[in-house]
């Protein structure tokens, strides 16, 4: 079995690129984006303040350039890359910029037109410091291309979406493990690595010797980022100190990664009998995630979505307790257009994937947030993640 | 207990920028960089596409620009942060660019000289874009200050190596779990996340409820990011299919986050008796590891590190296996500077910490690195971690 993007779907990307290339009258693009390279060769990196980028000219060879430490690694996880050309380390004898200066000019491109998604060229992370590439190839032609490679990734073809809906089914186990485990008096770090162990051992065990995460270290995670209790009212609380307790509410999220693609589950949990209040905010929670599930489809603006569910929290007079839109694009990265944002007009699309998650949030009380996967299909959309929504369902002990 | 920097540290950090304000005549700085929020606040947040700013006035309030759902976070976790002006999300009816200059308008520093980390204004991620900040304020003089918290975190004060010796600890015991449940049949995946719950919720149990990890939402982790066997000698393996056998040489990592602060700690293990070409690469790792303690020193240079282990793997004709420079500081990123490599001429400091971690690599062989931590003191070095080196100690079987 296998858990990756064909290398034909590889080739039809790249295609579409060098399409744009003549399209535009470019001779090649510069990436310097990680996600954008994984896109496109299925190779994927650590970044570091290394500079890397890939190249890929109109005519000649798909081009990788970057430190040394990652030249045995690209011919392990991609046959498109065609060509390799390194430097030793950062910040080296020469500067790295140097080296992809000659590099491009060796490679026929010093007076060219080139695409480029960062004039940096170079991600420039950590302690990274250099001068930009535009800087030092004075007679080529930088062209803005940062646009291209995310606007391809909006809408995914059938292999993506395979990809996606496999992580949800182990995004549902290891939730399901989350909700077991989750006790009163466990930190909820514990919970969380205890079900993510178990969770990613029985992936791979169930998937077989071909599964291996692709762009993280370990095949699925579930936690709370700490949203407990109180601190739930952050959503991105990150971590908490206290312990779970009686009448808390746990707001959680889960996802595999299946092929470099992952999907986004999240539920909101109560420990023990929901009071009145806690009902109250949990239902119109669902009620703004069902308006939304109704908007979903091609032709619908992203507004249209966010405006039913904030219209359910006007109504309900909760709207003081909304901090955020409804949701996002998701596949590749953790967040990606288009946003499901009041004021976002682009148009759904089939093949598009978001997240729909609107949330309540109170101060000194707790959060109330769903998030489930949405494909958009030809004539509607499709719910991805399938674990249960309702609050007897999501009550704990 | 505490597990973090002090108030008085925080302000005497805000003092110094604000003493580089007067003398550089600027009237504010502008921060995109989380790390340099943190750095000078002790709050931490998850960037996303959403900008986010800290803006440091020469006189006026500290002030966080950024996304509604961070505003409940910030006073939990500063008290150093005075207002907070937020959007409601991005991208918004209105772009946040154009918020943030009203912002900055209100302050009154719309005509005023204000040194920035990033002239877009914003941390770009994810899919992120929008006009630089530069554009939308035409009379403000955007002046370039983007190695002035880079350049103050390059020298570790007491408090900072207090919490980097701390992290040092629980990244022994989570070393010592994962030497101990590696096993011939397993997936590394599964010892890796094995180790680091049993070491989070002990390390979580010990520090009592003071402690929370400060920048990640785990305490602990340890595991090899996919260098196991063959795939060792790909230093950022990330992940691997393969399951642990005897003769694998395995790389490993561990760390800790005390006060958002980590140490670094690397071992190569063997499975099994080594053999004599593993116990050859083995021992001139570890030799050139310990060339490279001998020079750490104040005054050395950075390159001179480096040159000692290059030295060492040139004597044993290993030269052509060698990927990367000795290593780099560390505290708050996953690199930082200064860097150890040959083209580096920075003279080590009292208070610089490092890491140093040369490696050899055979493809279809093997990787072999340690990596430690190095405090650099008023007159020589400390190593500060202290798992054991030796091949013995890390031979498994």
């Amino acid at each position: 079995m296998d858990f990756s993007i064909s290398e034909a779907e590889y080739k039809r990307r790249l295609d579409r690129v060098r399409k744009f290339l003549a399209r535009r009258k470019l001779d090649a693009l510069y990436l310097t984006n990680g996600t954008s390279m994984f896109y496109l060769t299925g190779y994927s990196f650590i970044a570091t303040e290394r500079p890397a980028a890939l190249i890929i000219p109109l005519d000649g060879k798909i081009t990788f350039l970057g430190p040394l430490l990652e030249r045995d690694h690209i011919p392990l996880k991609t046959k498109l890359v065609e060509d390799i050309k390194t430097y030793v380390d950062y910040p080296g004898e020469k500067h790295p910029i140097e080296h992809f200066a000659r590099f491009l000019t060796d490679m026929g491109l010093a007076k060219k037109r080139i695409g480029i998604d960062n004039k940096a060229g170079a991600g420039a992370i950590w302690g990274y410091t250099g001068p930009p590439i535009t800087k030092k190839m004075r007679e080529a032609k930088f062209i803005d291309a940062k646009h291209l490679v995310p606007s391809m990734r909006l809408q995914k073809s059938d292999n993506e979406i395979a990809l996606i809906r496999e992580s949800a089914k182990w995004a549902n186990l290891v939730h399901t493990f989350l909700q077991e485990y989750t006790t009163e008096g466990l930190w909820d770090v514990d919970v969380a690595l205890a079900a993510s162990h178990d969770a990613s051992t029985l992936m791979k065990k169930t998937l077989g010797p071909d599964y291996e995460p692709m762009r993280r270290s370990s095949p699925v995670g579930a936690g709370f980022r700490g949203q407990i209790g109180a601190m739930g009212a952050i959503p991105h609380a990150m971590a908490t100190k206290q312990l779970i307790k009686k009448g808390d509410v746990l707001v959680t999220g889960a996802s595999a990664d299946v092929g470099g693609y992952s999907c986004e589950l999240e539920r909101t949990m109560i420990m023990g009998k929901p009071t009145a209040k806690q009902e109250k905010y949990f239902n119109v929670m669902v009620k703004a995630q069902e308006a939304a599930f109704e908007t979903f489809k091609p032709g619908a603006k992203c507004s249209d979505v966010d405006k039913a569910t904030i219209n359910v929290f006007k109504k309900a007079g909760l709207m003081h307790l909304v901090l955020h839109h409804t949701g996002h694009g998701l596949g590749l990265e953790g967040h990606e257009p288009p946003w499901l944002d009041v004021g976002n007009e682009e148009l759904l699309r089939p093949g598009m994937v978001l997240s729909c998650e609107p949330g309540l949030y109170e101060v000194g009380f707790a959060g109330f947030r769903h998030s489930d996967t949405v494909l958009i299909t030809e004539d509607g959309a499709e719910i991805v993640t399938y674990y249960p929504r309702g609050i007897d369902e999501l009550t704990i002990g």
